[in-house]
């Protein structure tokens, strides 16, 4: 049986061994096959990172694909049931490392994209593709990179559509319309070290600070709001002391906030201050914001996406800003309207990662739907 | 200017490198000044540790003197202002590592006896030393070990002094007549793993245990009493999760109590189980008991003593139970009447350790007194 034009792409990509940094070739191939068309591809390399901006057109308005050819590592290859990057098809499924995050998204972009272009060579505006290897990774080299480039030469994406798998029980039920803030900080309660036979002479950090998470811990941060979830906090990290008799000197606190637009990241900044405060602790706190929460409201892409959904699969889709952090953060500060549109997230990030076949195909048909809608 | 045997005795026994569990020959150089006096001398060795049980008489009450050889470690020797081992007298102060803990004494031990059995060659019961070469490390084939070999060949001791440095501000202030016991505590909490943007399907550790840690801290343990201050608790070692985005899935928190008479190990127990249970925690506890309470109340030994240090020294003293465990936790459950009585502790386990060397001198006429008024 022959196999559709999406899932021998697919396999050829995910036969490629990308883990993070490494493109493998994989940028090279979507080049291939794009050129024909008349993309103008671009290498766009920084430090370890390869990168693709391949652009059809000139005009705008410009709806781009964005993605990653990285994988995340497959762990024990032994305890896989097929082997990561030998992809098989197997009752239905597209087994291998990358198969849904996001090799066969990347398949499905282009062959959307060629059944556009042969059907509708004088589209308006342009389409491109922006793809990264360094998705799983630090992200520091990749799409933020490619983002600056653009932007420093004012070049704009007007609809962003990336690939990551969205979907949670059937492909294209539920599409990614933004995501939550994500802010960490690092605490260093100061305390006194000693002996435990003498407390008088110490102050102990970790009693001095577990009131103080306890509170954090039930502090209430907002209610979301008709887009987002309410905002969380989470300890990821505390340590402090070494045991035996000795009462520790300082104690470490690591915490993340994933936070929705009722708050900002000066305002969580500004509560957890006033909580330690409060508690009267001696301490150090640094921040790093990984991400600001973005938001695309209704619009062109959007309805366009729901539209394609409905025509190609008969459903209805769910708009969702949930779940981790995405290069989506990267791209909709530009004011590019951004959606993650892609395959069920089941098996990302696990052994026998996998798609369902039919999944891949359907996609790619929803993609080129979308196409039409706003370049058609 | 010639020092006194005292004094020479000290700094020999200081020159030897005997850092835990090496006696480096203290033991022998100890008993060849026991053996001329007419004591047996036993060599106990038990793993690693050199022990010496020497006593002169058969029959009862028997005075023991305690005491170890062993020295914790210096530390990088360029710090100190003499070298650890080589001992010299400045400004009337002898220095060297043990110099106050507890070699010094050791010396005033020795040269009790000399002159006591000088003096009084037929005096009444026996003078024993019990001598350790493990009290600083984990005093497992140390003490412990020796008492549990008299007590198998029913070899009692009446009163025990131990040479461990008890003073505070002049020698013979300060003579402890107990200690609090020690009571550890290991906690593991059980949580479940997870990524901080779907904190839903974790469950968080850290925050689970911190209002807990919170109440244990602030927890009224009791009030002590007339012979011991108040039962403390203190967390001494709190690890969990590695930071990043990650929920951790268990909390590990270690912590210990000095506790007073008006506790025991299981009462505690009984109450830090209750408290974690009341803040419905999933939780793994072990315990190590290092230490229980001992006291040793008016009587002979504490008579003897406070009256041999207002003899010598004019000092009315003060009795006390607080600091770290001693080896008379070893030695007080067998039945016998356990006092500390020693040099000056501001130096100890510091740089630079050093004693008055006047200080000694006193040290063994004390000893000698009590001697005197016990077996003379």
């Amino acid at each position: 049986m022959s196999l559709s034009p999406t899932l021998e792409l697919a396999k050829d990509l995910i036969s490629r061994r990308s883990v993070t940094p490494d493109d493998a070739g994989c940028q090279e191939l979507l080049m291939s096959r794009l050129a024909p068309l008349g993309f103008n591809g671009e290498n766009l390399r920084f430090g370890k990172v390869d990168n693709l901006w391949a652009r059809k057109g000139s005009d705008g308005p410009v709806l781009a694909f964005a993605g990653h050819t990285d994988v995340v590592p497959t762990g024990p290859e032994q305890n896989w049931a097929h082997a990561p990057f030998e992809p098989v098809i197997k009752d239905g499924y597209l087994y291998g490392r990358g198969a849904a995050d996001m090799k066969g998204s990347l398949a499905a972009f282009i062959t959307a994209c060629e059944r556009f272009v042969a059907n509708c060579p004088e589209h308006r505006g342009s389409i491109a593709l922006l793809i990264t290897s360094d998705e799983e990774g630090p992200a520091k080299d990749g799409t933020v990179k490619v983002v600056e480039t653009l932007e420093a030469r004012n070049e704009k994406i007007d609809w962003c559509l990336i690939g990551e798998p969205s979907s949670t029980h059937q492909v294209g039920d539920v599409i990614k319309n933004g995501r939550r803030g994500s802010l960490h900080g690092y605490l260093t309660v100061h305390g006194v070290q000693g002996h435990v036979a003498y407390p008088h002479l110490a102050e102990n950090p970790v009693h001095a600070v577990a009131p103080a998470l306890d509170a954090l811990a039930n502090e209430f941060w907002d209610n979301g709001n008709d887009f987002f979830p309410p905002t969380t906090f989470q300890i990821t990290r505390i340590e402090s002391g070494t045991g035996s008799n000795v009462i520790p000197g300082e104690c470490l606190v690591h915490f993340n906030f994933r936070y929705c637009t009722e708050n900002s990241a000066e305002s969580l900044e500004e509560r957890v201050v006033a909580i330690l405060d409060r508690h009267k602790l001696k301490y150090d706190l640094q921040w790093h914001l990984s991400g600001r929460p973005f938001l695309t409201d209704k619009g062109a892409l959007v309805t366009a996406s729901q539209e394609a959904i409905r025509t190609v699969t008969g459903r209805e889709t769910e708009l969702s800003t949930s779940g981790g952090t995405s290069d989506g953060r990267f791209i909709a500060p530009t004011g590019a309207q951004v959606l993650e549109l892609g395959p069920l997230n089941a098996t990302i990030h696990k052994i026998d990662e996998c798609v369902k076949a039919d999944d891949l195909d359907t996609l790619s048909e929803i993609y080129e739907r979308i196409l039409v809608d706003l370049l058609g």
